[in-house]
């Protein structure tokens, strides 16, 4: 698999099949794409479709395969604090480019059950690898936080990335996430992680410390 | 409408019914619990039963307006900065009387359509009532956070108040929400604001100050 699934462009007819169903799935949802747009977005026809992928949940299945990849490299990439930035950034561009695992979540385990579980390790390996990104940066002295305060914040910044596209289309009626609504996302994610940062953290990352001191 | 919806035992067969499907949804879900269920925790007849509510959906809409009377009580009463410890207790009291609105969302909104609407006015109106108690809180110098740092508060323990129940389920397998589990998701929303409290407000909590002074 080469270095970037998510925007390369691929020569086999099973690569291109699933580089149109990420992009259908992301733009419709899976659950409203047919096996006809898909053959028609590759230019197959729906036989030759079918001689790759019997069912949609096997197309669900191997587009899980390679985000659970894509996701591995992004996760464990954040062993150097000097570099946090792209290591967030790569958290945002993954939930951008795979955002239909984000977003249609529910559906998704319901269509392909088997990913529950593959969901439940990748999960497990993700959180395990924000971990040791955090307690390196707090031995390197950009955070301070408790043991406690990282777990905490571990599963804050989990269900905030996991569901903030949720909140903004059941709170806001927001039907197509753009960009710009991911660029929203992280803000809110990133704002779990500020109270922590001491001075040497947000100089790290760039940010001018805004807060006064405390009133008392 | 007594004081206590959640506690009362009422009179009225429609009561009655209301109180046993909060019930029964709460450790159901509203999916699995059939109309002569719901009949013989009452203690009546499914013919009596469809006297009072035609369809669940009704049931639902009932049971919406009980709810949503109580959260604008819980949500307005934030206003006493030192009476804050009560309030967030009012609000997880809330979480777990009416867990299966919090739990079953989706589905419930499938179920009963016009609550869509309705649940879009009432978190405008507790997130307006959160947005007041933060500045008063402010104000009084019990938290230091910046107009901004409040905005991205709200919508994050919002977030994380609407979906820990989800990610207990889809993270670890939790079927049923225990008492336990709430004190949890009590304490994973606290913990966004405590980063915020200043000295005076930690001592009106009655938190110990934990963390040492900044590294740097």
């Amino acid at each position: 698999m080469s270095e970037n699934t998510a925007t390369r462009t691929r020569q086999s007819t099973r690569g291109r099949i699933l580089d149109a169903c990420r992009g259908l799935f992301n733009e419709r949802g899976p659950a409203d794409v047919t096996t006809a747009q898909i053959a028609t977005t590759v230019g197959i026809n729906e036989g030759n479709l079918y001689y790759h992928f019997k069912r949609k949940e096997q197309i669900l299945e191997a587009l899980f395969g390679e985000f659970e990849q894509e996701l591995r490299k992004v996760a464990a990439g954040g062993s150097d604090p000097e570099r946090y930035g792209d290591y967030l950034s790569g958290w945002f561009r993954l939930m951008w480019e795979w955002r239909f695992f984000y977003r249609d979540g529910g559906l998704i385990y319901r269509l392909a059950p088997s990913l529950r579980s593959r969901l439940q390790i990748l999960s497990d390996y993700g959180q395990d690898q924000v971990r040791r990104v955090l307690e390196g940066q707090s031995r390197a002295g950009f955070i301070q936080a408790t043991p406690e305060e990282i777990e905490q914040l571990i599963v804050n910044a989990w269900i905030v990335a996991t569901y903030w596209i949720d909140y903004l289309r059941s709170r806001h009626g927001v039907a197509q996430i753009t960009r710009e609504h991911v660029n929203w996302g992280a803000l809110q994610v990133m704002s779990l992680f500020r109270p922590y940062l001491t001075p040497a953290g947000m100089a790290m990352l760039g940010i001018k410390p805004e807060r006064s001191a405390p009133l008392l």
